[in-house]
């Protein structure tokens, strides 16, 4: 079997154009030196991301390949659920190293196009580089109604705090690359103003909530018991694992009705606790460790 | 002196937040999940770019580290200068191997918060993530009025063949990393539709020339007595060696003597060969190699 390096670059922007659909929502695509798309309507601002998942910091090469690029993709459309917004296209740059087999980059090439067509998100560029492991780098341009962007630093005191989904556990499943990103409930939570404040759970409750509260200027008060944690792991675990990617948001206390009346999702969502006036965190007694990955590599196969 | 590994991710996005200047034209900015900016007016379309480079392929870490930076900026903004473009803002990743200097990491930032500034383009986000050797992703986005940018694909048979500048040389001189990305001269071109086909020279004429020819279905006849060569170098250099960073575009016969009497600009161009029908290519004698750094980072040590 050839190796990338019996290959040509040009052999691989095309393997891996023909991976996508045409892009509908671009007026020049890749190919050219720059890809150009009609910018959204008057009444909408831009949305931008960049995100890179690297080799045995974010995956191993024993994953399935698919998976990889899909969460490659995801974690930054989980980025985008998270303002309440809407992707539009991506832009991916990928590190080949020499001794790759050609047939695994090729399934995460179609784990990224599958992961982005189920959102109707669109290829507008990529970038191949030799390199010395394996990488991907995601930038996602996307859209949102003005006004409406959901940030981390407009929770109120008082406010309820959510999560969907269940946490914990992530990491030592094959959940950190097979997650759906919330981009339905974001959206919805975005267009109904029922939030006041949210962002993704990536590097778990235990350093996400503190990120959240700080931004705010805030503390939280979070109630041990309230945590919906995945079947089979610890309250510890649900806090402190990371990978989770589902949403943690805020909603005023007169929106909590709306809110539990006219939810749409089968996706489950949690009240932990409550924003509070000052900077202290009540953490029920549960550690909010939260993790860095620029600090466990050695020691953690896996970070957010 | 303190190492990455004993420095938190957090620790690394505020040192890199402080190189930049407030991003002005953005209404959310890094430290959110996303950055928000407002889209451009309605007859501009969206520009976008992503380009990565990475260590001992692109640049080595014996080079200085502004420099580094620079480049990683400017030979995306080389890429919006290609269409006639206006970059607004940045979105960076940075790989950042265990063992490296800190210091060296944050003149690579302050190369990359320079060569932007000069050009007025924003960082709207950042991602740091632990690797094994250096890289940085440099995504993109910028404007266009509608109808202006200048294509590969849209050159016609008789279309006189410019270059900016010089060529030649740039792999084995600082000129590689320290070139100036032809934005204005670009804009101006695209602005006053005087050229009819456009892109940047990263891999040299010899490899991006027959890449514009193939994007127009044409071929191409060029003079080699004609080629503007760096001072020292060959006519086989000024072909092949790539990273000029200089603007190659063609011109309608009737749009040369506006072009010729209204350039507004010290830098240098000049007309060497002719689009011509059919697909064959007449190189004048020389050899038209280019490059391709997906094959070539073994036997050499600088690629496009």
């Amino acid at each position: 079997m050839a190796t990338p390096d019996k290959l040509t670059e040009d052999h691989w922007i095309r393997r891996w154009l023909a991976r996508w659909d045409m892009p509908r929502n671009l007026t020049v695509s890749a190919g050219d030196d720059c890809a150009v798309l009609p910018a959204p309507a008057a009444d909408h601002d831009l949305v931008l991301k960049t995100d890179a998942i690297v080799q045995d910091v974010h995956f191993t090469v024993s994953a399935p390949p698919q998976r990889i690029g899909q969460k490659a993709v995801n974690r930054v459309l989980s980025d985008f659920a998270a303002m309440g917004a809407t992707p539009l296209t991506l832009m991916v740059s990928v590190g080949l190293p020499k001794k790759l087999n050609p047939a695994f980059v090729e399934k995460c090439y179609a784990g990224m196009s599958r992961a982005a067509a189920r959102f109707n998100v669109t290829l507008a560029g990529g970038e191949t580089t030799r390199s010395r492991e394996l990488w991907f780098t995601v930038s996602g341009i996307g859209k949102i109604r003005k006004g409406t962007a959901l940030l981390r630093s407009t929770a109120a005191a008082g406010d309820f705090i959510f999560v969907t989904g269940a946490l914990g556990g992530a990491p030592r499943t094959s959940r950190h690359l097979n997650f759906t990103p919330r981009l339905a409930e974001g959206q919805w939570l975005a267009a109904h103003h029922l939030a006041s404040a949210m962002m993704d759970l990536s590097d778990g409750l235990g350093k996400d909530l503190p990120r959240l509260a700080a931004a705010s200027r805030l503390g939280f008060t979070i109630s041990a018991a309230a945590l919906p944690v995945t079947r089979g792991r610890t309250r510890h675990a649900a806090v402190n694992d990371g990978e989770d990617f589902e949403l943690l948001f805020t909603v005023r206390p007169e929106k909590l009705s709306a809110l539990t009346l006219t939810w749409p999702f089968k996706t489950k969502f949690t009240p932990i606790g409550v924003m509070v006036s000052g900077k202290k965190n009540d953490t029920d007694g549960l550690t909010f460790s939260g993790f860095d990955h620029l600090r466990t590599r050695s020691t953690s196969p896996l970070a957010g």
